[in-house]
């Protein structure tokens, strides 16, 4: 293992997301000089965040900066590790920075613990948006905007990794990601892993602009229409207020986050697609359809449990029991779940079981590969499917061997295996979280519902659960142990587990 | 499909299970003679489940019985799933048809409802030891006898249907079940089918001789001895009193119990070894092995969560702190719950997170392949663990192919994919059960530690699960389609799951 090479990229990382933040305090700067006073405190917490991240990554940088050798594999596969790992503590420096020097201000403030800025900076990075705060409406603007920024920019991340980086390297599952075409394409999206990354790049872009545009026609002012659109194209879900895009209370605000939220749910290499014109592999896309009928079948059901409900919105107001407001509420929670996004209107902790079953299993299956959202990406969940029937049918016809096809082409026995193997995975690391948590808490202030299902919510990186950290709640009571816990689970969640799993095999860091 | 076939061969087990029903019977009327008058309706209660079920079995019989082809392996599966789902409707009649005869001694007896008697009798069948009953005291010994039988007759069958039957026509995980020899032995304990049977019978029967024995010489009457060797051997759970084997309160009969429960737990083709003096091969075992370190390191951190802890007994009453009581009583629960017996000491609903961890933990492990126990099976756990471990090492080395062994034999791609998809099986079904059962209950009456628990302790046969359905509860209170459900899962974790979920599948009942 190589670590100096390693550490020399995690160095360059750093300095370019303290480049970010210094953008970000310079922005603040401004603010403060047209007159807002208010925010000078959070331009200073992140200059000198900044400044550090520069320090702290050129140090690095020098290191390795002799090592012009390329990432194999394993040193990669730390890189990623390491890029989120400590990428988290980075961005959530401005937290604990800005929480000291605003003390009097905000005596006690949550921000004061290095625990739950790490919890909170992990949960934008890997576009969770689980939230220790209360009265975020109260916090500054610049603090805000970094914090949707978090979002944005782990998505990104995300999108280059798993769709131009990782195929091209044959890291995870290259087939999953790999866009279905019509017949064998060995390259993925692009043989040339910066030119792929630079189009994903422009497509990201270009839909925060259309979006952020789309909510200040709604009403919005620049800054809530930007710091939402950023949660919402990241499936993040950290809004600017505590009600979050329930504190609006536009219809048209809910529209548009809901279309942009299906959007990001859906894999960028598509889109790459449908910029070459290649409609029609688009629309034959089985993940995509698989993934809006399941949107839609889970929204129906929602609906329907909900027509003769009471509805408690985010704000706190309750509802009359009517179609319309039923058909609001139920889909944009549906959306935003399946998403994994975690934006709210309504408080779906005190629906009907039936609803909150299908809210947990579509938490489970996320949305699309290749996308910001997070779970186990209804592509394996389809193939899971697939492979669990032909075992079935194997105990009564034992020699009767079927390929599995996925749109076109054969699952190898390979991906049968290591699909099986990953849900199991996913299932295995809950269950492990939900016994941590109930371990790490004491006994009277933990239910399993709200062990179980805060793992659920920062594995999949949705953001709300049921019970004590459901949709109106938040997870800043929880123990150091237990923000630490979910904090872990983010991180896998984020990056499908295994960058952060291989960490744990003794072999992994064996040889060189 | 030859259904005819089929049916004939229930036939032909109902009357079997009817003739048994009427020796009960017999001994009954017997003791009535004997001027016990207490038993005279439960003879008769006996009396009657018999002639129908040999009217029942018999009509089948005659129906299939110019059919002389032999099985075939879908009419066997076919077979196998009825023995269970009838079989316990059939065994279930005695309680029905005595609490109607005995309606003026008990009125409103939980036997007057149909699916408390079929839950009670696959609860027996299956060998899980869940009860829906209060005052097992005070009820006649007859009743009692043939509670304990269910569990003795389920058990035999399913030793002699894993070890002998099913490996003979290569269904279901064969290799699993195959004895473990130095050298390739594809015909498994022996070619034989009826021959390997008589063998295990005459094995089964010698450890029920011995047990009752042992039991008797440590103070119960023949009548107690019997009964629990019954439920111990088969790792059924069902007591002739409230207090299950906590109410005799004796170390000796404790430790008796102990030791048979762990004999149980043990793969009976072992037995069928040491019988033809291959000592060597029993210990270089690699289950058994498992299966003993498991037990032994799972026991030691529950007495050691136990040391400072009242315990409250079965009985109702509490013991001081002592390490005494906490090796007891966390050795026998700790034994009871990993060979999914179920019996109780004391009620673990209130000990320490760890230790009920720990024991959720060996209930989903389980004894054995090839013992009368329950659970996913320790094999298969070791056989999961060692392909995750492989698959994780295949991200960073995906060019080395690691031969998986176990005991000196490698583990086939086919066993990998299907042992980690049973596994991940278990684990869908216990969350499509907890599922059914939140919606099917009322909001108010059901918490998920409750409902996730009746899953598991039913689905791997154990019978009690922590809360409302912990040591000291009974699953009384449950509605009737909670009920079905359980006994569904009971069946389904009886029979490995193949053999009830081969039924669902479209393509099993088509063709001939």
């Amino acid at each position: 293992m190589n670590y100096r090479l390693a550490g020399k990229h995690l160095g360059l990382l750093f300095m370019v997301l303290s480049a970010i933040i210094l953008l970000v305090a310079t922005w603040s700067g401004a603010v403060v000089l047209m007159g807002d006073a208010r925010e000078s405190r959070a331009a200073g917490a992140l200059l000198i965040s900044g400044v550090i991240g520069i320090l702290g990554g050129g140090v690095l940088w020098l290191a390795g900066r002799s090592d012009r050798g390329a990432l194999r594999r394993r040193e990669a596969l730390l890189l990623v590790a390491a890029s989120w790992l400590f990428g988290a503590a980075l961005a959530g420096l401005p937290y604990f920075v800005w929480a000291c020097l605003a003390g009097d201000e905000f005596p006690a403030h949550r921000f004061l613990s290095p625990v739950n800025c790490y919890f909170e900076s992990m949960s934008g990075l890997t576009t969770t948006g689980a939230t220790i705060l209360t009265g975020i409406d109260t916090l500054p603007r610049t603090i805000l905007l970094w914090r949707a920024l978090t979002h944005w920019l782990g998505g990104l991340g995300i999108v280059v990794l798993f769709v131009a980086v990782l195929p091209a390297m044959g890291v995870g599952g290259k087939r999953l990601f790999q866009i279905e075409a019509p017949g064998p394409d060995p390259e993925g999206v692009h043989p040339h892993i910066r030119q792929t990354a630079r189009i994903l790049w422009f497509i990201y872009l270009g839909l925060t602009v259309i979006q952020t545009i789309a909510l200040r026609l709604a009403g919005m002012d620049w800054f809530h229409a930007l710091c939402h659109t950023m949660a919402t194209l990241a499936t993040g879900g950290f809004s600017t207020v505590d009600s979050s895009v329930g504190g609006f209370n536009s219809v048209a605000v809910d529209i548009i986050v809901i279309f942009f939220m299906i959007v990001a749910g859906v894999n960028f290499g598509l889109y790459y697609q449908l910029m070459t014109r290649r409609v029609q592999s688009v629309w034959r896309d089985t993940e995509l359809r698989l993934y809006l009928a399941l949107m839609g079948g889970g929204a129906l059901i929602v609906v329907l449990c909900l027509v003769s409900q009471t509805l408690h919105l985010t704000t706190g107001e309750s509802v009359e029991p009517s179609v319309g407001q039923a058909v609001r509420h139920g889909v944009f929670t549906t959306v935003s779940i399946q998403t994994t996004t975690g934006f709210g209107t309504a408080d779906f902790n005190h629906w009907p079981t039936l609803a909150k079953i299908v809210l947990l299993a579509l938490m489970l299956v996320g949305g699309s590969a290749g996308s910001t959202s997070g779970g186990v990406k209804v592509i394996r969940i389809w193939i899971a499917i697939k492979v669990m029937a032909a075992e079935i049918e194997h105990i009564f016809r034992p020699n009767v061997v079927r390929p599995l096809r996925l749109g076109g082409s054969a699952i190898s026995p390979e991906l049968r295996l290591s699909t099986i193997a990953y849900v199991l995975g996913v299932v295995v690391l809950l269950c492990v979280g939900t016994c941590l948590i109930m371990l790490l808490e004491p006994d009277d202030a933990i239910d399993v519902t709200t062990a179980s299902t805060s793992c659920l919510a920062t594995l999949c990186t949705i953001g709300p659960g049921l019970a004590k950290v459901g949709a109106i709640e938040n997870y800043g009571w929880l123990t150091d142990g237990s923000k630490i816990v979910l904090s872990l689970l983010m991180a896998l969640g984020r990056l499908e587990v295994f960058a952060i799993i291989v960490l744990l095999q003794p072999r992994f860091w064996r040889g060189n």
